[in-house]
């Protein structure tokens, strides 16, 4: 019992995407995962890419990047419009890009195990001494899960693992719908300790993006959704939403 | 059939979160089990240990938290920031956090047995005499159980086992939705003598946090939804509803 | 053929609770079974208890409660608070309260028999020559049959041996929303004579509760919904609804 | 193919219920099958036995009852009230009601077969000449047939049977929701020549009963819904809607 | 790749039901199957027949109907009252109706095989020469097939060989809701050149039959939903919806 | 990690479709696979098709259209109204039509294995230099994997060969209802690079056609929904959509 003795303090990561310190009153926590859910095109990957952009450019923070089926050189070109050149950090050893695809062969083969996958971040994350962790996306990981159960320990485990590395981590989840269920299967949200979500909403012909601290235990932060644009420089959440300024009295409290 | 003819009446165990004696027309309900529902990141930890903190620093009960995921060291953590020391607690004899997640490799080994953490919760209630039992959460639990007869039966014999022992108990469970069944498998609410659900509910892009005694078997109780905001030192149910406003004199017959 | 010429005219039994008799015109259905159908917490175990307390205390019939899971002291227990002196009762023989949970082991035991119960239930009318049977609830009951066919003919064996024991009975059955299909599976509303339905319902954050007398073969009866509340001396149901009040013309012919 | 050269047309059976004849134009279609849906409580069984009585009483006709699950004594007692002495009738030899539910017993082994119902219905029918068969209800027949494939093959061979006994014939058939899909199995109604829907829709806390006859193949009929009440001679469908009056003009040409 | 070089252009083939040739600019396409899709008693196989009924005494076209479930007596008769004589076309040679429910026999025999019922379709369009095929309706037939991808490859062979005939045909297909996925499996109407919808909507407690041009590939014709009724004579589609009246301008671009 | 190094820039590939240079922003990524989702009916092979023929006629790329269900002398066909001569471009050798339907005979032997139809593309775009490569549709081919996992797996596979054969492709989905989820498998549209959603919506019995660049990665683009219609020369997207032209200002930040 005397573990529980040395309890350390919530801290807080900044991440330097426009609006987002705001919103989450001060970024990620530091050493824990963070979920970030959304349909389709929502801006998953976007996001984590610039949490690692930023981290290296702006904090000097080393990251690794963990795709499970985009393949490491689209990455880097999905970001290029965005003035982020991943190739230069990549030469100068601030990032590394694993590829977990070529682990794809073993989906027949019966039992999975996220061992192979979890020794090769570990390695990565000794290698340049990395603070960030990117997993993009859990989604291709699984369907290798026979049951729900067997599903929901294997995130614990890898969130343990993440967390034992001393790391900061973000994993993106897949939803279909923009609102309802958080996830897919409505398993990650309830094991992960800080989820964000982003919307791509359609309504009336027109689409409007949102992204929501849905939940980031430990601590405060603003729950309601803000709009956020991509800009030719990347993401810029919106400091204050409608429904912020029409209840910025009413909510001092709750946050 | 003489049993029945000792029976005791109905007790509350006042829990001192601000507003909840109110709304809840005394507190929980003594030496009985009580739910506490909502989706993820609805407050069900968060609640469930600050009934845990008050029921020991203002009326003297020691307690003992149940964990099926979350490590100790995190549920301490999370509540550091309102000023709830659960470490000294710990030291003081007066807390103990039962790490029931060690159990998870048990998972693929086919039939599971809740005797393990029964008997070591007897151990610990016995060890520092405690009044007060949290178990947060039954959904890692739920996956072991093949089919849903099953499932009902243990949850009866959990809570059976926790009447037993005497100690007034606390079950956190999950629910995918805001509104409609009221847990994900819709067995747990019906075998529960009280339920208890936390809501944040999103509408026009801004989330409202509330409270609903659903069920209180045996007692009078105040059934509408409550606002509430987590704050600097804990919970805060805002003791009258508009709903609740409105309805003062109608209501008062039935509650 | 000949057995149907002797037919019995339908006769009533009047329940002494608050307005049932209006809205029922007239009581439950004498030697039949009526089911009971509500969410959890919509006051099923409450209003089944309340038919048993004034059928005793009011009418002088002696009456035996069947509860599925919740224990003997824990139902007269539960209603200490509105005055309803049980063990009184038990001791005076004018009440028996069968405890059909111990037979909760056979669950695991493939195929399951209600003959057991059934014998038990036949011994204690004979005891006390009872006149009414409330079995709370058929929900832990039915995950015991495989397919919904033997499900459906077995409910049937059940209520066909309560209406040749010549006894009045009230069965419990529960449901996961407010409206939609009447029961979880949509199998016992078609068997039974007589569906009585509870509802508390959310909206605008306030709470409702409601009783239906949804179907009731061979008679008249109000289909409305009526308002209730649970008061210091039991159920309460509101003898005109808003409803009815606007219509009391027009369904003077319907009912 | 010289068979199909000798059709004859299309019949209409008088009923005698108050309003049907106008909103069928013209009642029953002679020799064929009708399928009653509805919900439980709708007044399938009700309807159907005024169907019987009317045409035994008003129009000389004899007829058969087989009921699947409520006990014929049970059937007649209902109708008590309604003043239709169906003992008398059973005397007189104008109405056989078969008792179709001792075969119950079949359910647990494996394959059901119709044959025997079949050929009692034939013997019924023989035995008193009937013009008019009931079969209520098929929702505890479904339950046997494994598939949906073998059920639609199951229900053409009944009523192929009951076609070729140069009977009217009317079944009733399940359904849990008052709109969507006509049947439980969305598949009685596409292989009946004739299906009349009865609904008991619940709306702003006020019941509302209405009779639609949704599919009447080779002629033609009024497809509105018709409020109905149950009086105390039995049914009466008012014969102009409300939606019927003002669409008066407009509809003349589509039924 | 010869083969393409010799495409011939799309043409339509009059169908003589009043208001059709305005809606589908033009009518069927000729050499094609057409999907007529519809909840029962939408109009599905009234429709088929009035399109055999014009073929052949309007435009001297030969027919073959090929009904899976009716018996070829029950269609004649369910045509009568609109006064379309089938015994004398079938007498004449114009029209044979070709009864497929004879393979009933097979169903429970695994393996279910179209092959026979492909060289009855082939011998009797032979035998008058037909141009025109009915087939009314595949609900029956697909159980035959366990999974989804078989049933859309036979869907395939079956229209394959239809158009190797050189016949124009329709098949009717089932769904269960007016609205949302059109057929009730989502896989007929995407290997379909052409689908015609028939609704019969319940709305205000009224109903309204209206044709909708889901889907003609190759061609240009209107999309909207049109209020059709059936009159003493047959179909009669009202050629400008209050719909299409508005929106004359706009619509012209778009069909 | 050298590989990385070499990111190329997103480059856009010209498609001549009216509008739909401005509503994406510059065309198709080139390179690069885009998924074209739509119900049936929607314009998915309308819209592929005029891709290939601008592609080839305009700016002289040749191209090869793998059809997996329709023939090709029925795609050709299809088109002639359009005035687009696929023969001629067949016979020119800039267009090859790879008929995929012949294996449609494996479908019953268990594994399935996408290899051949990949060899076969490889060889036609080898054959004439293609630089743009349709496959329509792949809801024939998703039937043929057992599990989800698998199927994501193999449209990676099948997408990781087209980018390596240097081609531009588009591969039509089938969706079954105009919104929710985006495919029918909620799959396709996680591991595709680009995703345009076309929709025939019907709404007060008028239908409304609609494009939407749903996903996009790499480059910035628009997200709402425009009208179009087919025209007699082909597809015309308008420019500004009513919702485009109120928010002009608002949406220039984000795309
Ligand atoms: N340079 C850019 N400028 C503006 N918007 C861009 C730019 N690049 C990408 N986008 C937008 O970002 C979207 C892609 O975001 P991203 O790939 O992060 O989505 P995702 O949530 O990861 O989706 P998926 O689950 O399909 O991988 C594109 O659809 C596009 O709308
Ligand atoms: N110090 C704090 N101040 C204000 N709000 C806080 C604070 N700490 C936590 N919260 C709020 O409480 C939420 C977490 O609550 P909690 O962990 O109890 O949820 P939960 O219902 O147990 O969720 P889960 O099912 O995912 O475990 C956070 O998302 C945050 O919004
Ligand atoms: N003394 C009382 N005064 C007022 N209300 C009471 C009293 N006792 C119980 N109640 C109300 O009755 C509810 C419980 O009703 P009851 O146990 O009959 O429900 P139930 O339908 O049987 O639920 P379940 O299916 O969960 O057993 C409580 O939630 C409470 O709101
Ligand atoms: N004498 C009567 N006077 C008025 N209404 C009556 C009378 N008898 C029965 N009813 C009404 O008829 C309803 C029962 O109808 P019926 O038994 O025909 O329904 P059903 O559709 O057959 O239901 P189930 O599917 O459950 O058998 C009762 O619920 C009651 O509302
Ligand atoms: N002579 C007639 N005059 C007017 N309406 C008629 C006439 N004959 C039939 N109808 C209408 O046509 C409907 C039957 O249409 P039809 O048999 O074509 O439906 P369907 O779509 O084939 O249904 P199912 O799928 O059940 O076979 C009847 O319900 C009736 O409303
Ligand atoms: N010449 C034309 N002029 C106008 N519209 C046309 C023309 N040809 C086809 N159409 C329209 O295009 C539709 C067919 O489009 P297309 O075949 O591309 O659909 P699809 O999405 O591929 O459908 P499916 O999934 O069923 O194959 C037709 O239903 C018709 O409305
Ligand atoms: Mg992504
Ligand atoms: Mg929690
Ligand atoms: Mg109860
Ligand atoms: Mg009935
Ligand atoms: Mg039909
Ligand atoms: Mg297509």
């Amino acid at each position: 019992m005397n573990e529980i003795l040395e309890v350390e303090p919530i801290c807080r990561l900044e991440t330097g995407i426009r609006g987002f310190e705001h919103v989450s009153m001060g970024g990620l926590v530091e050493g824990r995962n963070t979920l970030l859910v959304g349909t389709s095109g929502s801006g998953k990957t976007l996001f984590a890419t610039e949490l690692l952009y930023r981290a290296i450019t702006v904090y000097g923070r080393q990251a690794v990047f963990v795709t499970f089926e985009e393949k490491p050189a689209d990455i880097a070109r999905n970001v290029q419009r965005l003035g982020w050149d991943l190739p230069v950090l990549v030469r100068d050893k601030k990032l590394i890009i694993l590829d977990a695809s070529l682990d794809r062969s073993v989906v027949e083969a019966g039992g999975y195990d996220l061992s192979g996958i979890i020794s090769q971040i570990t390695d990565a994350v000794k290698e340049i001494d990395a603070k960030l962790v990117v997993l993009d996306s859990l989604g291709a990981l699984f369907y290798q899960f026979e049951n729900p159960g067997i599903l929901r320990r294997e995130i614990l485990r890898l969130t343990d693992h993440l967390q034992e590395l001393g790391v900061t981590s973000v994993m993106t989840a897949e939803r279909m719908e923009e609102y309802g269920s958080v996830t897919r299967h409505g398993i990650e949200e309830f094991v992960s300790d800080c989820v964000i979500i982003l919307r791509h909403q359609l309504s009336d012909e027109k689409v409007r993006r949102t992204i929501q601290i849905y939940k980031l235990r430990g601590d405060r932060h603003y729950k309601d959704e803000f709009p956020f644009s991509i800009e030719s420089k990347g993401f810029c959440i919106l400091p204050l939403s409608a429904a912020q300024l029409e209840l910025t009295q009413a909510s001092t409290a709750d946050r």
